[in-house]
């Protein structure tokens, strides 16, 4: 894509541009708007990873690797301050945030060495182009593995997990496609190699999410959806979380699910969006799911 | 459940009985029916662990221990000949069935300490009896943790799987309700020590089922169900496995599918019953399953 | 059920009271209520019909007929005035309401004697109770005829029909569960006598809903959904109408389709509370709908 | 598509030929492979409508209008004796064998004036190429009219349901995407004109039936699947058939079932294939289906 495609006359009126492009596109695109003095939010990928070999390794080339440190990866739970100020946000890969958003608060309690992450997601994280995949006589009632190993969000997770931990780590991504349109849960698999309790955790949970609007620790015994379930969040921009310890075999599970159309794309991005512009955080934001 | 509720001048003159009854019914049935030399297939849990003990964790007490040894735990491809001298054998859980055919021909390359199981699964496996989690609004689209730690299945897959390795096994399972009906998947994570490649699983797998009429190895890349998929399976009494390497994190990710209405319960107990009757072993289980 | 069941204390303050009560109990509460000055939005049927007869037909003897003349139906888009002036409002039945917004505007042009109603309907239509028919094994993939004939939103459609036809009018309605969760279409096949054309039932329409918030007529030939679909509408208070006309057989068919839980049952209790307290009319209803 | 694109080597060694092609294909090769005295079964609609002008209205001009009088419309439950000697069996569009398996026993006693037919039909009829309509986003939880008026089988239906009522016959077709991969329910609406019983729908269902083995007769009243559902005959190449009196508006209502891709489609065109061959009608065609 060529940014000659783009209305340039319209664009160079606005205040902010959100690229819902292909990865890879974006690299041409984003140093004509930041001269534009326009801010960006970047949905593609091509911002996200601030090390261009390892970029190059999941994508292709980087051509515009000076841009790479500027560009801040859009968690706002993770780097609020930072997106404040930020031209060029990276909004994150849908199971990049969810998984993040589950294994950040505990990663210094956990083993870096055996973390799984299994993925459960909806047939709109597939994009709007039907394929062989997304037909419907195929796509209904399957658990598809669509990428056992090397998945993409892999190199995402690691960093950011990384950047919390203070050393490198090292993740297991396998996305699975399962029967539902919109939602995406991780379950986290992580070992403990010092003994640790609910309440260890919780306090983990609460040190890290303790203002956050959109985080919502769920946990409960006694009633349906009473551990996170993607079910219960479309339509919202919430991100739930909850874990269970293991002790049979010294196990902390974290449980971290969203509708990956809202906070794991566009409601993340709105977010963004309002922190740039020092609007609160929830505007556009308040719509509380759909049940059933 | 007493014994007297059933027809017994029928039952008297049957050769075999399939038990469907709840978990804690069979114990109190089978030795009445052994002394009417009626053979005995049973779907409970009652008669699958040796250890009664296990057992009580897990279920309760057992009131009739002395015939746990002499009840064969019924995975065919595990000990067929055993299961055709066998007077009670032990139908398997659905999931451990699964668990058991993927993590078996491997047990003795992987690393025994970090194995997890995550099974996604149908709503039939819940049975017939209705509730608000089998509901429609809630449970159609769904993504539901029923049992983050602790599933009884857990202790069926350890015993059988320690019996293949040779020393006792820990492995953690964690079941997720997904957007289906019929079909169950489990995905078994698993890290080895020695370097491993691709031809070293093949030769186990080889080893392992070389003549076996309902498993097949499924692991093609450029088609769409190249991977087991339980969406194929529905009405099947194969079990599809395959498997990705993950030189990243040094695992190996074994993938396990099946039916469980057919495989993982009533079609495994028909393969059952022909070889304790001497008939060929697919007598009555030929159907390929429908797709889409 | 009793009154004194509910917390009279904290009713007696109440400008309104929303009555989700069971068919049949709302009848022995509301001249209390009304005692009190409250408002009422009844969501049950105890008062959608006018004539006891009828409402003993489909359901059972009236305990309070002297109120039925008082209550007004509450269909906002044909009795808005007597609305706000109401006292008592019967919210319709999900089924009926999504007829009567597709056949009230064409019923002067069509064929009094040969009206039928098909309608397709989401599982959460049956309720919050788990049953045999809801239970998910069962009731998903189902195309499931629940009450071929005699079903009781049949009377409040003649009725409210008659009304605008100015005379007796008799309607075949069969409702099918279908797929899905939430949502309702409901297919109106008419024939005509005169020749009419499709500028005939476009006046019809505008004529009738012309300032309608909530209604918008839905006619497209070259978009994936260019006819009424429940689908896009989950989560919305809008009622979509549509038409086709077929020459072959001289008849018109009206595609009326909503979200039965929104428009067809607390949302249109909620554009009736608006109106009934002198508010604009969408207040807490603007939400457009989740699409996919 | 050119006959020489087929392998003429090994298709002149063949008995019968199953012709799966698109629309307007089949008649150019029919001529070519009787000439090689080969029988054939063409899935495609070209020999399926006696009269060329209403071929040509509904598809386009027909290049090979001599052999329409040969062809044999192939519903073996209607000529059987035909299809035995047939060397060109046109086999029957899904929508149409459904519904005239439903309308055909009880044409002589409904009103020929009004009769519509409202088809419920899963994702697996639309075909295998994936398209923004079979998108699984799109086309999940949907009810979608897919063509209101003028839906090609019409011409199928009125052409055998009016050789039966020995007099011509229209009908209003409307066929609607929901919620599923396979199955197709058509609902029937019909009027009568004298009164009419239960015993008189049984004795005609009866008469026309009696010795189908691929028919049943539906209908009881207590029991979950007591009407025609095609949830139930997944797999199966049974049609399911019942009905409804409705004295509030004179109509008799019919409804029926089957698999779209067995009886609708490929099991239908064995069960021709074994008649042309002196086979017993049902061989290969046993499998009961699936359920749930």
């Amino acid at each position: 894509m060529q940014f000659e495609d783009l209305n340039i006359d319209h664009i160079s009126e606005a205040d902010v541009v959100f690229l819902a492009v292909p990865h890879g596109a974006s690299m041409d695109l984003v140093s004509q708007l930041l001269d534009l003095d326009i801010k960006i939010i970047d949905l593609s990928a091509d911002f996200r990873i601030k090390d261009p070999k390892i970029y190059e390794r999941y994508y292709r080339e980087h051509t515009c690797p000076e841009l790479l440190e500027e560009a801040v990866y859009g968690v706002p739970e993770l780097r609020r301050e930072m997106i404040k100020e930020a031209k060029l946000v990276a909004n994150p890969g849908c199971i990049a945030v969810t998984a993040i958003l589950g294994l950040a608060p505990v990663i210094k309690i956990v083993n870096h060495d055996y973390i799984i992450i299994d993925a459960k997601i909806g047939s709109s994280a597939a994009g709007e182009t039907p394929t062989q995949a997304s037909h419907h006589p195929e796509r209904n009632n399957v658990v598809r593995i669509y990428k056992p190993t090397g998945h993409r969000h892999t190199a995402e997770i690691e960093q950011e997990v990384g950047l919390i931990a203070n050393k490198p780590v090292k993740v297991g991504l396998t996305p699975h496609a399962v029967g539902m349109v919109r939602g995406l849960l991780v379950t986290i698999y992580t070992y403990f190699s010092r003994e640790i309790e609910d309440k260890d955790v919780w306090r983990a949970l609460r040190t890290f999410y303790r203002d956050e609007y959109f985080i919502r620790v769920v946990k409960e015994k006694k009633i349906l959806h009473g551990l996170p379930n993607p079910k219960i969040l479309v339509g919202s921009n919430f991100c739930d979380i909850g874990f269970s310890l293991d002790g049979h075999t010294n196990r902390l599970i974290m449980f971290s699910a969203l509708d990956n159309l809202i906070k794991g794309a566009a409601g993340n991005a709105v977010q963004n969006m309002n922190l740039m512009f020092g609007l609160r955080e929830e505007i556009g934001l308040h719509y509380a799911s759909l049940h059933p």
